[in-house]
């Protein structure tokens, strides 16, 4: 394979799928906004079947979610985010007849997204109602050294005929409205139609501002080079248009540009409309369309460099890996005010919420590879405990935070409790990744600005929300009620195997930091209200955490009740019956042991010192059987610790099973939006997995093993300051210290010593 | 007093209250209707503060629900009582103003309720714009004789004028919209506008659709001694005028009768519109208006006959008691079709939905006063079977039926399931309801014909949603998980000890009856496919059922884990944050011990016999500690244990708390209409609790003991079609056999022999 190839998404090598897909797969990003890849002549035209538009990290509208029966508390509005108008969007004139009043035929010719450069190639053959034939060019990139730009250039050419074709390039808003979508299990929304307000600057720049929740985006559309294209203000939005007279066979180009952004809520400053104006009327200062894409494949070059996942053995599995990387690369906020939402910015799906997922599935991926973006994602987090705080104190909790289980602004955003508020782990998962961030990364500067003061505000939650038991059965003993774990097809329970191990660790990291940074920064715990006696407290919680377990069975119990109810039949319920949340009752569902995804054996994954292999046998045996894998994110976390258990072909199987799930479309809803998570698994799989990377001690360790298939896997992340490469063939482990001091690390628990000039090479039994 | 005095209800000896209160206080009904006493002058004129209307039980339109995530199996539509238009609503017409366009100044000067004859009295005393005065005296019934009837008469007299006034009495769907009404919990819902079809007949009689639930309702008008009023029809509906010359001091009075009627949908035969009109016109056949009343006052006669409660002592009290008994007939569906809502026939609380208070609370006094009536509510159980199976099936309940938590029409209309679906022991309710009624009337064709089947359908519900438990805690028990119990503070639990036990009930008595009909009536069993192996079944279930119990405290656990969570701090509770449901979400108010209402020791009133005093000491003693009686069911309940407990001065306070809870508007939202349970629970504190009447053996056992304040109880019931009436003083109980055959009773446990000749009188100690 041409070492090239290997970074080419070309639409001939997929196998074939339904528009929507293909508009998914092919979405360009950068953290700040996505562009779904659709057919440029549809716009609100619904002769087409796309799903077009553009997302903006963070830009949502609320919409009021409506009950039978209202509580106390419940979450009053759903956050949404606005599905934009499409950039590439383009009008021709043909005849007289405008194709956004009369629809051409457009065929897809091909498509090919470049994963080194960032740049998505397209080729549409069009044909008008007058028979008039002519061929449509797209290049187009969202600048990753600019996050703020789309560029866009058209070629056009004709293919039966010489004359004039007209160009018309709206600016987005003219005649588009912006949707707030909703999916998933939510009833349908209202479509919200936005005020414009002009913003006097040289440029016709727009200020657009969503009804509700009244954020104002900017959106400008400028050429580059532009060709002498003309200008008409339509309801004060510019539009560019040109005749081209057309010979066969000579392409005509013109190039634009797109300046997206607006002022953060989470913003703590208020920027003036002006300022916003004047930094768009910067971006689209003259420059080719060649130098933004270079600026752009620089900083995409950089990625690769740290991130890349090179496979060998299977060319078709090594580039569905790099698409992963890429789409996480491409949905990752940048900014510290936003995250990384379910499905990326590739489409409309779980109302463009960030969930757990984000730091238990992905965040790792950026915490080892591109640290930078993983402390902005935590930062996300930070910016958001006022709300988190606000909605504590709303559930009657006195002390610490309440993180919401699905958001976009920090406020909780579920309607149904019982599957979302109820999820109170993702306190405990947010403070566990910023400790493996702190551990990796030896951010101390981190740790004491933000980081500490997360993980003090989330395990103070567990302290409130918890209680020391009385009854006979947990006597003694730190106990949580009324949560839900991971696994949805159980909720409500008291000691969720899963909570409370997270929360107890929540808890010791607390403490862990406290005793560190009483000594080197008092003056935070001051700050925070740190007291020996609350340290003594969240230790003592700590240690009397209650973990229930089954004597009997000797595993894990998901929770106090859980092994006591009958076994879902899972082989006598028909296929199409999955997911059985879309077709049993919740209440039928919690009835029996039946999950969702991993839940307990979460905890055998995160915590491998909790215990021996044997006990990780029976908890893996036992919660396997009754797993209906309805998430994306259970196959992975069983893949991994068949890893561990040394089942070969079972991590194999499973890790098959998930890492095309997006190009294989084999979830069915691709449509919608990549499962971001699921890409980020993709990583856990392999580098967690297969190369069994773990922190240990003050250091890392490693326990390779490839499946047959494979011939080797090379991979490189950062581990304090130093970046290291490993590579692993079927034989032996390779690990360089590409930059750094020397460290000691370990390799299947044995250490050994690292050093610039000398790398580890070691034969694998 | 004047005896005669014990039955009016005269609003100057109420306590002040708003208009909505006394609206509801004075509706007068007949179980198939019922016509709050709002100012008639209102109608739709939104320039007074009444709430005016009429519902008709049964009759109701669909609102769909919505859900921000909607999953499968859930009530997709709220059924609603339909708020009606006013039949008293009358128009005026002086000096050319017309009072519905321009506001007449009305002051109510007097209302009386008459409960011996149903004749609602009221005095209201009117200025026209133009300042003339005059009085309206309105005399109102809902005939007991014809359900379908509601009768006024109206008389005016001129107070400082002399001259031509105009009366216009349209018919009620003229310019008067339907409602659907929303409140309680429920997000407010669009209003409903109706449909008119004109029936050909000789009267201008008209069906009117309700526009999603697609029922019909008819409501005729027409004078009685008409009077010469002119009729004009207005949209097809006949408007009835008259112009009177009025002299100082002579009244003039004009009549109206309306007929309301509508096929009812859970009827197996569809009647035709003609069939509806022709009985309507049948209806409406000149009779006049004391004809009419003489009638109704006759069936009013019956029901006093056989169940009043005279109460001496207290006179106020007394009057109360009737008040709550009269309600309670008027409340109370008829037809085999309908039940009692929540809010009875008075308002639009609850959106007129029958819950299990109708059999837990309210259908003990029929059962025992009224049994043909009782027979009737029973009978609407049996009418929604089909409804209770399919449900069953949609939450993969394999065998049995599910009856709804709230409904109108045999639907579960619940949106919130964990305080609605998961109460599934409104099966278990209906099962013990049929059962008492049996054995108090001894009517065994109603048990062959229908009360068998429900018993045998309920329980075999709890062998396909209970299971054999198999762990350590439950080994070789029958448990029964997600259920919620009555307490709504607690939800989704597992072994609901009252749950448990009522289930354990059903099940008994389905084997109980089984045994019995397999040998008078082996072709019922076979009907039912009620084999041996069934019975053996539901046997083994009902003996192994799990009742959990802590150990240490020696109390009935409400479920598995209650106990171990930690107390509400209740008496660090602001008063103005009750009821807690209005002010904390639900996930805060489940993770503490705190009760809305009786739950575990409803068991130890509805089965004596299960523990001894000491055990009801220590359960009543626990619980009361715990309970906030957010609901209105509760206070009885612990009245009548307190009772049991001879804890006289307790039993006194919580039964004084709640008899006048709607005469003193004492919850703030009698409004929305009375509280029909707490109305039934009156007769279960006075007849259960001081009388301490209950089943014994094969006949009843009394235990009287009468508060210190009261001089004397008298009551009346029927046991297996014997009269009987008692008699309780300070000092001793007299118990008269008025009609039937002797019996053997019991007083204290201890038999005694009752005959036609021989009353028994007996000191109490």
């Amino acid at each position: 394979m041409d070492a090239n190839d290997a970074f080419q998404l070309h639409l001939q090598k997929l196998p074939p799928q339904d528009e929507k897909t293909f508009e998914t797969i092919y979405t360009l990003g950068n953290g700040h906004f996505g562009v779904r890849a659709s057919n440029p002549l549809q716009g609100n035209n619904s002769h087409f079947n796309g799903q077009p538009g553009m997302f903006v990290n963070g830009f949502y509208d609320l919409t009021e979610l409506s009950y039978g029966e209202n509580y106390a508390g419940y979450a009053q509005n759903s956050q949404t985010i606005c599905q934009l108008p499409d950039p590439r969007f383009i009008i021709f004139e043909l005849d007289g007849i405008r194709s956004d009043e009369t629809p051409y035929d457009v065929k897809l010719v091909d498509k090919n997204l470049d994963m080194r450069s960032g740049v998505l190639m397209e080729i549409f053959d069009i044909k008008s109602p007058t028979n008039k034939q002519f061929r449509l060019t797209l290049q187009s990139f969202a600048s990753h050294a600019d996050k703020h730009l789309f560029v866009i250039k058209y070629s056009v050419s004709a293919l039966n005929f010489t004359g004039a074709l007209t160009v018309i390039k709206q600016h987005p808003y003219i005649n588009q409205q912006i949707q707030t979508h909703s999916e998933d299990m939510r009833a349908s929304q209202p479509s919200t139609v936005l005020d414009r307000t002009f913003i006097q600057s040289k440029l016709p720049i727009m200020q657009i501002s969503t009804r509700k929740s009244q954020l104002a985006l900017i959106v400008a559309q400028q050429t580059l080079n532009d060709n002498q294209m003309q200008v008409t203000m339509i309801d004060d939005l510019p539009s560019h248009s040109k005749t081209f007279d057309l010979t066969q066979g000579m392409a005509q180009s013109f190039s634009f540009v797109y300046a997206i952004s607006f002022p953060h809520p989470l913003l703590k400053t208020t920027l003036s409309q002006s300022a916003f104006a004047a930094s768009a009327e910067k971006r689209l200062a003259n420059k080719s369309f060649k130098q933004l894409l270079d600026e752009s494949t620089a900083k995409i070059d950089q990625f690769w460099e740290n991130s890349d996942v090179e496979l060998t053995g299977d060319d078709n599995l090594a580039k569905g890996i790099r698409f992963n990387l890429f789409h996480l690369y491409q949905a990752a906020g940048n900014d510290g005010l936003t995250s990384i939402a379910a499905k990326g910015l590739t489409g409309p799906g779980y109302e463009g919420h960030y969930f757990w997922d984000a730091e238990m599935f992905m965040l790792p991926f950026f915490t080892y590879t591109e640290p930078a973006m993983a402390r902005q994602l935590l930062l996300y987090r930070y910016h958001t405990l006022p709300q988190a705080q606000h909605r504590a104190r709303e559930m009657g909790v006195e002390n610490g935070v309440m993180f919401p289980w699905r958001t976009i602004n920090g406020e909780e955003s579920s309607s149904y409790y019982p599957a979302g508020t109820a999820q109170v782990h993702i306190n405990a998962d947010i403070a566990y990744a910023v400790d493996t961030y702190v551990r990796v990364t030896g951010d101390d500067d981190f740790l004491f600005d933000y980081g500490y003061e997360i993980i003090v505000r989330t395990a103070r939650f567990w302290l409130s929300y918890g209680h020391w038991a009385t009854d006979d059965a947990h006597k003694d003993q730190f106990v949580i009620d009324d949560v839900t774990g991971p696994d949805e097809y159980t909720a409500m329970v008291s000691n969720n195997y899963f909570t409370n191990r997270m929360a107890q660790n929540n808890l010791s990291i607390a403490v862990k930091y406290s005793n560190q940074l009483k000594h080197s920064h008092p003056e935070k715990l001051v700050a925070l209200n740190v007291t020996d006696e609350e340290i003594a407290e969240l230790n003592r919680a700590a240690d009397g955490m209650y973990l229930p377990y089954d004597h009997e069975r000797k595993i894990k119990m998901q929770d106090d009740l859980s092994t006591s109810k009958p076994v879902w039949p899972i082989k006598d319920t028909p296929r199409n019956q999955f997911p059985l949340l879309l077709h049993y009752h919740p209440m039928t569902i919690y009835h029996y042991q039946v999950n969702k995804q991993a839940d307990t054996v979460m905890t055998d994954f995160l915590f491998p010192k909790d215990q021996d292999s044997a006990q990780l046998k029976r908890d893996f045996d036992y919660y396997e059987a009754i797993t209906v894998h309805d998430s994306s994110l259970s196959r992975a976390i069983f893949g991994i610790l068949a890893h561990r258990l040394h089942h070969a072909d079972d991590a194999y199987h499973y890790f098959m099973q998930t890492v095309l799930m997006d190009l294989s479309n084999s979830q069915g809803n691709t449509g919608d939006g990549v499962h971001a998570a699921n890409m980020g698994s993709t990583w856990l799989s392999l580098i967690y997995g297969f190369a069994g990377l773990g922190l240990e001690k003050e250091s890392f360790n490693l326990s390779p093993e490839l499946p047959e298939a494979w011939s080797s896997l090379r991979f490189r992340f950062w581990f304090h300051g130093r970046q290291i490469e490993i590579t692993i063939t079927q034989l032996a482990v390779t690990v360089k210290l590409l930059t750094g001091t020397p460290l000691q690390f370990y390799l299947k628990h044995k250490a050994f010593k690292l050093t610039k000039d000398r790398l580890v090479n070691q034969a694998l039994n």
